[in-house]
């Protein structure tokens, strides 16, 4: 019997031997183990870009998959370590935001802290709780353990505030929270803004250039044309039809998005 | 009994959710398939590219093994998606020119559209046909599924001209295809077109150099000569022994390469 | 049965198909093995980096592990390609120092040369012997096989003399060995050579910077600070709280350091 799926989602990079230990460590405690790199490639510290990855996979990962994600700025210091389960999933990661998207998309079906020192390595180094603290207690869950053996329960987390667009204008205000390999930008801007009115009554501002109407598809748009669509995750991005929207915008992480009524 | 192994060649970065989303669903449906990330880093849209790494690995698999491969500049668009037999492998793709080095290797054993919405995810996002049609056809090959499920068969599929060089002035005319980390410069001039003569009867022609016959191994030139090679997977090559072909010669993907008989 | 655990670290990069071919070849001879990447982004043929990524796991994997290394300057020339057994596991990788920091720290149980032709695959390219001899070298232990059939034993294999810092001055001088995905530099000076005074009597110098004291953790310092601490793997790395280091001092691999008594 396979012992379960554990996905990798940090900031480490995929240079030196930083993700790889954290495998070594999850094969030696659960043999057998499935594991899925997620992205190491997560800016650094950007708990945002961590939050909106994990939103991005949830709901194609099959119930019990655990997702161990390390974005971790204040590792070694006094923040929690916790494991949540949500949408039939659980959540292994540091309390500082990670587990926004998922949490406002699927709510929380319970979290545990990850305290018990004797399920961690025997020597935990101050500055790599992710693999001496983090991945053995995924591989715990893993072997179908306890979750109370974790640590004590919570129904206290962090979330990012600006994780969704904030209403403004019968519209709402957001930012690009990702620039894909393509350079299409990724907003904060959900599905569920757009209800009010149709796709085609919607103008999007950015960058100084005003979009009209978001599309469902790139085939709607001529190539090089710059246009707004409900992207494949549920987000509305800001696309050039074959072409690179963060050049041609001069735009990415951080930059400020409307979206507003046509008039 | 394990399920068999899926490759997957995308050009969706190693950033962000996509290339995990495409494995969750693999997993759900498959679950213990072994999967193996070939390539990810496509040159945007790069058909010709992705067409050049499919050829290189398809030697290198074992029989049964299924490659969904994901460069679809025509996503949205009308261009049909196949699951086409060769080599006793199966590759799972858009119809647009991504199978043409192996077809051009191995030949086709049969071609399949993939057109059975009831296979596909119940709901499919415009833009992200490879998570919600083309991972569902490869987890039904993996499970042993009937490809006549699929769609249709089909005998027409798209493939690209270039992908060889072009027989010119008893040598031929290419360009590179492929720039690798060591900044050497695979180009689309295959073994066979040095089948004429010995291989130190041709000069290869390339940035404004001419480079004397074509070698075997780097070790028969000294570090920092500028050589032409037959490489790995049957290409010519053009590399600097211990440096960087692409940055002396400021060459890269569409770089004209001339293969001439010596004079 | 699970047939055991393979990693990969290679300077190949991520782009085109070498490493996925290496798996390939893995798979088929030996199915159902598990394999992790470790890395393929070493700096083309960096030796001191590749035995710096390969100190840094070993302890994380369970015995029986086969790590296979390639950083191969050398393919095509005369070295010597090893099956070393070190710490309970496997290394298969060319004879060229890639060992260094496993040997230094766990002594080597024995080594064997990689010789017997009938274990490669029958054609072998002169450019990619890590596709062609040694991941079949690695299948054969992976399934168990007998390491005198790869070749005779050996007790000579090259390692590399600035692995680690050089004793100077009550201290020592060392360089910076790896620089990670968040700017922090990884030297060559190890936790043993603080052995001689408490944490806070040394000084390390680097880039005309002094600092003063190695502490252990970031959370000693504020957001912004230079500090110098004793790294997850056992090495001195110097960091910046929240920031970069290797952007502030313009510092990286090859960068000298000074490690000295505080006066």
């Amino acid at each position: 019997m396979t012992p379960g799926i554990v996905t990798l989602t940090t900031d480490f990079g995929l240079e030196g031997p930083y993700v790889a230990a954290m495998k070594g460590i999850l094969l030696g405690l659960a043999p057998g183990v499935t594991m899925v790199d997620v992205c190491h490639s997560i800016a650094p510290q950007n708990v945002l870009e961590g939050a909106f990855v994990l939103d991005g996979i949830v709901a194609a990962f099959p119930p019990g998959t655990i997702h161990l994600a390390v974005v971790d700025p204040g590792v070694g210091t006094r923040r929690r370590l916790l494991a949540i389960k949500a949408a039939g999933q659980w959540f292994v990661l540091p309390d500082n935001g990670l587990i926004t998207g998922v949490a406002h998309a699927h709510g929380v079906e319970g979290a545990w802290e990850v305290s018990n020192r004797a399920l961690a390595r025997r020597e935990i180094a101050p500055t790599f709780h992710g693999r001496d603290v983090l991945a053995p207690a995924a591989a715990h869950l893993l072997k179908g353990g306890d979750p109370d053996e974790l640590g004590p329960t919570t129904t206290r987390f962090v979330t990012i505030r600006n994780f969704e667009a904030t209403p403004a204008d019968n519209g709402c205000i957001g930012e690009v929270i990702f620039k894909d390999a393509f350079g299409n930008l990724i907003t904060n801007i959900k599905e569920a803004q757009l209800a009010a009115r149709p796709a085609d009554a919607w103008v999007v501002e950015i960058g100084g250039r005003r979009i009209e109407g978001v599309a469902r598809t790139y085939g709607e748009s001529s190539p090089g044309g710059l246009i707004a669509l409900l992207g494949s995750s549920g987000w509305v991005e800001v696309a050039v039809v074959n072409g690179d929207a963060g050049r041609l915008l001069s735009a990415g992480p951080g930059t400020t998005v409307w979206l507003r009524p046509r008039s």
